[in-house]
């Protein structure tokens, strides 16, 4: 939430006229996005939303990214797409940081997601994974299992200072993970990310999934574990198996996971939680006072993974054999 | 430049249902406005802003903000028009905070305002001056000379930590602007922080003021005085004459000033930056580190304060005689 880089209305008129977009008349820093700085655009011909590439985002990893929504757009998935300068380059210049003019999609994020729109979630999600298929680019998840580790060594000394008994834990978890963490499931370009906050819904009916700026490659059902997270627990830190039923029934209806995704689905959702564990209580270590952040708490994570711990089946989650493939 | 408060979309709805504006399609929080949290909305009826009133704001001066931006828009001035509910009324309430839905107004602020745009905004703040005529609730300017005391009796003690000598300096400067400040100079609705992120242009023409939530009754010369303040400094701290030349110029060409007010112009210069320097090293004293607000130097207002006093007449702020009235 936060607008790290301020445009002046020359520079912005400038760079857009190497676009088909009308005249401009009005933009807003919007206050979504925590890599990136956004404006809402308002044109003669529509809306749009500008995105601001900050230093967080590897510049090297803007074609994959691009490239993905132009490739899933074309694939018929709902999700904004990158509009072509005038010389067919989805990246430009502004500020002095990489720029792009993205297509802007109506709807909204649900603050209080409900069993049905997870089921739409895991339909969406698993629409993604086909789409998908076929696209050049290959991006590494930097912040799977092999990430995890070096990540946790930078907060691994002050983590009893979040909670007592936290260093003792983690390490034997990831000790853990990384021994049983499998090694040949079905892969393909996952999300990631896909929060309540990057899923829109117009009228309880999904509209479009946003923010790919996670997307890379790896095991398509540990997107599916993320999800479970994201969507599938209640703020008192319950699991709703309704929910997670619900999820995954959805994601089933259009690719049916094999009987070893669904094997993997508890150690994977571990997994999962241990991720954004490890980067937000490092964000919460690190994040220097006064900073323009809101940060969030990663016990949150920690007490989903130790429900993780607990599951012994997908079937816990709600699994059900008969929408198994 | 902050979102307070965060709605749901169901709690959202039931709220626009008081209003003819259509279906909801999208909502986004917007990182403008300091006192309040504002969304732009966009309908299947067009675009809108949505505030939600937060603690800072009286709820006691919402009838005069709604109500002057009302009289404002009725007779004529480009400015955000309150939409009446169902009954009525521009006030509703929404997560427990007062809101108002409000036009959208398109057009850019200006982050390098040049000379021509001060002569527009000279224009257009007369233009308020003689539409706010016949506007009948009043509000106390809290942020004029009685206001200023308190004010810095709340920071003196501190003042030495961002100057050295600025307790010493700012005592004897408010002993001066109290024993000397104007008391019969021609009194209106003044808008109090026309700074350049409360005007819109559109091609170089001005297409709305906005933002009247420090509106008030005072000196409307006072208001010119804020604007000198806010448009004709460039960020190395000097005068740009010409843009004073320019903004009052435009103004007098609506409204001309008084001999009386052209007199007064210096004195009233040297309170309005003693005003914005007293909130600003208040905010830079008080604000809690890892508060969500960017906070602003004080000291520029320091600067703009010692040049006023060397000011002796309205000529060095490019005021000709033969604008006068």
């Amino acid at each position: 939430m936060a607008v790290y880089t301020d445009i002046t209305e020359d520079d912005l008129k400038q760079f857009l006229s190497a676009y088909d977009v009308g005249q401009l008349t009005s933009y807003k820093g919007i206050a979504e996005g925590v890599e990136n700085t956004n404006f809402l655009l308002h044109t003669t011909s529509g809306a749009y939303i500008l995105t601001l590439y900050e230093k967080r985002v590897d510049r090297n990893d803007l074609p994959f990214f691009l490239g993905l929504m132009h490739h899933l757009a074309e694939r018929g998935l709902s999700c904004p797409l990158p509009l072509p300068r005038a010389d067919g380059a989805l990246l430009g210049e502004l500020s002095g940081r990489p720029a792009a003019v993205i297509s802007f999609l109506e709807g909204m994020w649900l603050r209080k997601p409900e069993a049905k729109h997870c089921r739409e979630v895991g339909r969406a999600l698993a629409q993604m994974h086909v789409a998908g298929e076929g696209f050049e680019i290959t991006r590494r998840n930097a912040l799977s299992v092999d990430g995890w580790r070096p990540l946790w060594n930078n907060s691994r000394d002050r983590a009893d200072e979040v909670q007592e008994g936290l260093r003792e834990e983690i390490s034997s978890e990831l000790d853990a993970l990384e021994a049983q963490w499998p090694k040949d499931l079905r892969a393909g370009v996952i999300h990631a990310d896909l929060f309540p906050d990057n899923v829109f819904f117009l009228n309880d009916e999904l509209s479009g999934l946003i923010d790919f700026y996670f997307a890379c490659n790896d095991f398509l059902v540990y997107d599916v574990a993320v999800c479970l997270n994201a969507w599938c627990f209640e703020k008192d830190g319950s699991f709703n198996i309704t929910k997670g039923t619900a999820l995954l029934a959805g994601y089933n209806a259009v690719r049916p996971l094999s009987p070893e995704e669904v094997e993997a689905l508890p150690l994977l959702c571990r997994g999962s939680a241990l991720r954004f564990f490890l980067t937000r209580l490092y964000d919460w270590l690190m994040t220097p006072p006064g900073a323009l952040v809101v940060k969030k708490d990663p016990i949150e994570y920690l007490k989903k993974l130790q429900f993780h711990r607990t599951v012994r089946s997908a079937a816990a989650y709600g699994f059900r054999k008969a929408d198994a493939a």
